[in-house]
């Protein structure tokens, strides 16, 4: 599989290049003499897009089938007027009252048999025929009305698909399950292999006697589980291009994306796959309080980039300060706007977007920050968005250039990430997402960049690959890795890589099956470890979590740490000039720090930083462009940089600050 | 709103001022011969009222339309005989199994979608026609036979309304909450306004479409929620006038009650508002073990009062020792039981009953303490029974005063408690009950005594009011409270207070909002804080879970105690002779008592206690009586009070133990 | 009630006396090819038996009424041919998905209303008509087909019955539970008395209106609790006898057997009284981790040979290594293996067999360990059970000898289980089994064996018994327990014994008690103690959970501890030479042992083992042969043992190993 990403830029004619600036903006929930003073705040404040109408249904459409645009009709004419750009939503993210009212039946139902009633947002469900009448008809509407209006730059479906309905276990749901499975396996004798029906009677003599993987007594078929988890994000995808369809036949030209969320523990749409279904790829991103929080930030931006192909991409929604859906919600210090926004800049966003211009007064999201706060635009707040506002028009020259390919990697696999944290496991503590971020921080920590890449992609410019818990190995995957190292590729992986194939088979003969070989290692038993046991390593890190007892079977293994009982921990094998190696326990980013620094020496990867900078800077580099962002709580001085300072202090960096450099 | 509270004595004709004492009694789950046994031990101990048939109505009506109230007449004779008052209960409480049968569509549903079967009690829809139709049957059976018997001195409807059904999302539920809401905004408009709709394809086109706020994708609408809150609260008392009006018209002159639940997190039934729907306040009240347990159970009896308008009430279940309901349920210490009955008295009670005479043998609450213990007679605990019936004769001439009100006072608001604890708030640890009780036993500490009242009390006898996390600030309360400051009041508030309107709607232009210009402060965002995180004053408190970065905006606002960081963190703005004051963050009972200690200072309002006295010992006064009950685990010198002793020793307070004094 | 359990032996005409090895096999999960291997490599390890076709219904009944029986038969005829047995399951286990999608009407429904739904195992009522109508006509088939097979040796019915589906709350539940109360109770008014109805309103007119426990607005009745907790074991019981007794029709002399799970909280299925029903007793056993899991195997396998009347049984499962369904799932440690299958012999298995032969490539248990591992048969552990088959051919002559009686006892009381840990209790942090264990945890650390019994056994045999937290005593059971110590026996019990009669209804006049006049002691309040609280006793041990204030009141107590303020903590009533002795708090295993130390010697019981391998060496007895096993992670030299080493060193007990003899 292979992203045919075509990057349309959402640019109108004529327009400059520029990195767009703006937010969610909701007119229809403020009285009509504010929309004049918005306009004006917005032109203060250097905003050059908005994105309209996301959650506008049920006020264009009050009653089937009656429209009521005249108020979107004003204010896209305003907005025009006031030279912003408009992303307009196909406004089908939730459905209006009177639709579930006389559809009931389009309402989810989860795992447990319990209807998702409305009342919150993402009512629907994604296989729902009633439901996508209903919207689709919406689509059209908007996009004959609006197709043509010079303030719209970008199609916005729906938003944030799947957040919330991603899984629905209704009997809409069951019924498209099974058309997707008979696409996939064609006859029932391939599905009862694939999901070794044998075990627990479970074998299917007809199709219509497939269910999704419903409250059951116990653990659940694990390949149901995956193909469902695997349907579900398909199915979702499906509905995107029908909305993406009728749009590209209505409006020709005008590009269409849907924001994802590639972030946190957002872990149930495979955006590496949906990429192939946008003109462009945005994304959403929230922070969430924690040790890593910074480095989450610059993983998922990262990432973006990477199912992007590498191209610059649309930061659709983040915050200026707080948010309102997490138990705490903090407030931004200051510095931090600026310094998320511009890590994501740093990453290839070529847009900076919030939810929402102006904080609501009513509603779930009324403590959830905007551009515009409660207190008013005689507000911190608003005088740094105006700043912000400032520095993406001095950054303007970046817009346009992707990122400059770094030489080491990290591979992050949706169905791994799906299969590995499955329930009958060695450890229900293994966390994929986790162990993918403790390597980005080491890398961070060692001054060295690394892509965040889907595992689709192209590995082979890459000097050094991490592929943590890459569990899920096809045979094609596994072809691919061994013609990497063969080809002078160093590959790094990880406990519980290399398990299954594509269907969760185990491979037989040894752990770590698919990758057996190609490491030179084979484990009969894992032995994952109890909270609190603990591991300690010769080379003086301390494992949790997991460990293996390895044996070392292929030639030019060299063990490059031993437990404590003299055990090998992590292995090298040399494969000609390239490498394949293994680290069998967990051993967070401090541990990984030094085990990594030794793989890139052999690799022979080194830090484009000068050495006091490394692990206190985060690099990002864009064509000429050099972004520095402060990692600690400290200033850090800035030696050893050549070049034209576009933002920031030549001589020091500010805590929560970034500086860009056009390189000499 | 304010409570038209007539105080209708139970007292029958003749009888003499006394404080009641006594308990709920069910003689049906036990043996005719116990019967008689039970009179002579009722008499053994002072009794003088039960509460009789609570939960009978199964064994009333046996089968639909057929009676049996041959052993209720005989006890009701037997009582009678013995001196003995009933309580009467309309048998309502919970519907027998013969009409749960007949109509499951009684029975509630819960946020999920779940049946509450029967199996428990109070297993009914408040808003279900079909249980009220059967229930008023009940009532007026029982009103026509028992009307007239001379035991009678009260009724009693149904029992702890709304402990377990207040919250039904049935379809009877959905019905009356459109009516409801009819009701409160007449046309649709202005329900969509106050709902704040236009956020996430909300609008209503019709009432229909209305719904409960039933499980959903994510946080449903907050003034949906509060809505529902309100209405959930005003179904009950809706069912409650229903009885009350049938009772009042079948016996004219007998008072009517239902106990209230005024007692921990019960929040969910607004009983301010309920207080003016019957004829004499009684509550329930259970200690939960804890530091704070008997200042609880003293703020608890103290907002009872409150809310019976400083009349006395009547104190309708306690336990002599342990319950059975809660995780653990340890007994209490050796003159508990006769400590935590006076400490209720000391607050206005005219009454002390429990839950229940005779420890049941069977059925879920039969490891719950009554005043017949499963050991029989020949029990410590029930000698402490008698002598507490002795002390009660002893004390029965403070019956009928009421509360004489302090110099300063809590104000607690049902609507600030239910909107500032919904979700999608800036912190989900804020607990609005925690917060008034602090404050409470920051009072208790410096032995100043302050009154608990409901916010549409009248506040200007006050010198202080304290208004804590008093967070829906309507308009009228705003000017009320601008009335009472710009009258000499001192008021004391805290973060998150002004923040919104009835319908939850933010007040613009930054916090507090509503109390902003009275405060002569700005906030521009919250800081609430993450756990563990702290906020050191250099008053030398230390705040946690919430701060804010405030703005000294008008004149005479002086800031009392900053942050370490020079940011302001409690003020007071003198107003005239009166002052307004804010305290930004959460600083505990600890925290208060000094800050609390500075304002009374201010105000000019002191102990009455003798200084060595303060905090050791809680006075509560009713005319000229003082009650002063050791809070400590020591024993506590008496000194520097005159008049004369009604119970206790005139030198020395036990722990444990209370002292009541005639003043001189 | 006895169990009069005759011992069939699983054993074919002609065959030598054994000890059963094997596992159950799934050959359906692998390719033909594969099974030839199979047969090798069990020839090669030692297995003599298999259990087949446990969950094949599915692929044996592929479609309704069409049947596929050639694989079945082929390795049928392949095993034998191997000389290997057949424990041949009816494979009812689960039913297929043709059954449950043409029938959705068996799926058990849970206490909160939710569908259980195919897709794990087990998704059956146990009172469904249709479901068992389906299963027996398999029933049928397969005994008609194989019941004359020479592979034979026995019939395994089900599948761990009861394991996920025991409390089902369906409709069919409703009906059959009303069946079994009306000829538990005959008449309503026993059945209002025994569930004490009277209470809350629960009075029933009429069987229709019974309902099973469903959700409830709060604690629903006690003893509709209790008795639906007995009812739910019996249905399975019911469900058991009529697969039995169709096997035992057609196949006469076919010994019957189901597996039993007898080990950690598994408490639903009252397998003391199961043992009636089936022809020889089977057990599963997994360990938990934690600091006494080796003592809670011991404490399962002493029970099972408890619950088969002292004789030998078969381990039907239990795991080579790892499980899958904990949260993590460790390895078992070089030596467990044998350690763990030799403790059972120990104590009267005659079969060690595992789940399963070959461990699974696909499906929920693939990570579950067994005899052949994924790493194939080049692996430690295929060695290591190979090693295992050797040892239990060198164990033969134990085989057909039971468990030789101690002369100490645990009484282990299902109905004390189920009622003494409801809810609505002085504590919810009661465990009745870690206080049972603990108990047992305490004799193996003085070296002393104790058999445990079901409740129903004879306990004459017996110096000293322990029956802890006998929370349920009806008057049979008090009058034996009176008849055990007037007959000179040593009884000892603990805090919340004696409480309740067999409907759940207290014993009045004081705690504990049925128990009260046989210990000489009268409680009149349990006093729980909080988290964290502890009661130091003058004998240096610390009570936690639980305290009494005991009142001694017979002749002839001697009180042996006494808490901190002086209240008696342990007692002891001398009653002719026999005595009823008390502890009322949990002293958990380090407290009980001196405690129980000094009541053995009062009673004379002392240890069989040499002073210097007590605690640190398990005894078991089977006739003239000893089980040693070693209790610490430390060797242990063996001194003053005489007799013929079987197994094992005569002069040094590794960690983790067993060393067995006959004695001399």
């Amino acid at each position: 599989m292979t992203t045919n990403h075509t990057w349309l830029r959402p640019t109108r004619p004529g327009q400059q290049p520029r990195l767009e600036y703006g937010a969610d903006y909701n007119p229809e929930q403020w009285p009509r003499e504010t929309w004049d003073e918005d306009i004006r705040a917005m032109r203060t404040a250097g905003v050059t897009v908005v994105s309209l109408a996301i959650f506008s249904w049920a006020r264009l459409e009050p009653v089937e089938g009656t429209y009521d645009f005249g108020w979107l009709d004003e204010i896209m004419d305003l907005l025009h007027a006031g030279g912003i750009s408009v992303d307009l939503a196909t406004a089908t993210a939730s459905p209006p009252p009177w639709l579930t009212t006389k559809h009931p039946e389009i309402l989810p139902v989860d795992r447990e048999g319990r209807t998702i009633w409305p009342g919150g947002r993402q009512q629907w469900r994604p296989t729902s025929p009633i439901f996508r009448e209903h919207a689709l008809r919406l689509v059209r509407v908007m996009a004959e009305r609006y197709g043509n209006h010079p303030a719209l730059t970008a199609w916005h479906v729906s938003n944030e698909l799947g957040c919330h309905n991603v899984y629905d276990f209704s009997d809409d749901a069951a019924a498209a399950f099974r058309v997707w499975l008979q696409q996939r396996y064609s006859d029932l004798g391939a599905l009862n292999a694939a999901w070794g029906t044998s075990f627990w009677s479970q074998h299917y003599s007809d199709w219509a006697q497939i269910l999704p993987p419903r409250l059951a007594a116990t653990h659940p078929n694990p390949t149901q589980q995956l193909d469902f988890k695997r349907f579900s994000s398909e199915a979702l995808r499906v509905y995107l291009r029908a909305e993406r369809d009728l749009l590209h036949e209505l409006t020709p030209g005008v590009p269409v994306t849907t924001n994802f969320m590639i972030m946190g523990e957002t872990k149930a749409m495979d955006y590496a796959a949906w990429a192939a279904d946008v003109d462009f790829v945005s994304n959403d991103h929230y922070r969430l309080p924690g040790a890593q929080d910074l480095d989450e930030l610059s993983f998922s931006a990262n990432l973006t980039s990477g199912v992007a192909g590498g191209k610059p991409w649309f930061l659709m929604e983040h915050s200026t300060s707080a948010v309102n859906w997490q138990p705490i919600n903090v407030a931004k210090k200051p510095g931090e706007l600026a310094r998320d926004a511009l890590t994501h800049v740093a990453h290839g966003a070529d847009a900076v977007c919030y939810f929402q211009w102006r904080q609501s007064r009513a509603g779930a999201e009324k403590y959830h920050s905007g551009m515009m706060p409660h207190a008013g635009a005689d507000s911190v707040l608003f005088r740094d968005v105006t700043a912000l506002g400032t520095t993406l028009r001095e950054l303007a020259p970046i817009s346009g250039t992707g990122r400059t390919p770094s030489r080491a990697a990290i591979v992050f696999d949706w169905d791994s990430w799906w299969a590995s944290e499955q329930d009958s496991h060695p450890s229900d503590r293994l966390r994929y997402k986790q162990e993918a971020l403790d390597w980005y921080t080491a890398f961070l920590d060692l001054g060295v960049r690394a892509d965040v890449l889907p595992s689709h992609a192209d590995l082979s410019g890459y000097d050094l690959v991490v592929a943590p818990i890459l569990h899920v190995v096809p045979q094609p995957l596994k072809q691919r890795l061994e013609a990497y190292v063969d080809g002078g590729g160093h590959l790094v992986t990880t406990y519980f890589s290399g398990i299954v194939d594509e269907n969760d088979h185990v491979y037989l003969g040894g752990y770590p099956g698919a990758l057996r070989d190609l490491l030179g290692i084979r484990i009969e038993e894992f032995e994952p470890l109890l909270d609190g046991d603990t591991a300690p390593l010769d080379n003086g890190t301390t494992g949790t979590l997991w460990t293996d007892r390895i044996d070392v079977t292929g030639d030019g293994v060299q063990v490059l740490a031993r437990y404590k009982d003299g055990g090998a921990a992590i292995t090298r094998r040399t494969v000609g000039t390239g490498s394949a190696a293994y680290v069998s326990t967990r051993l967070a980013a401090d541990g990984l720090a030094p085990v990594l620094g030794d793989l890139l020496e052999r690799a022979g990867v080194t830090s484009e930083l000068p050495a006091e900078l490394r692990g206190r800077v985060e690099l990002a580099v864009r064509g000429e462009y050099w972004f520095l962002v402060n990692r600690t709580a400290e200033p850090v001085e800035l030696t050893g940089l050549d070049g034209e300072f576009l933002h920031g202090s030549a001589d020091r960096l500010e805590p929560r600050s970034v500086t860009v450099l056009r390189k000499a």
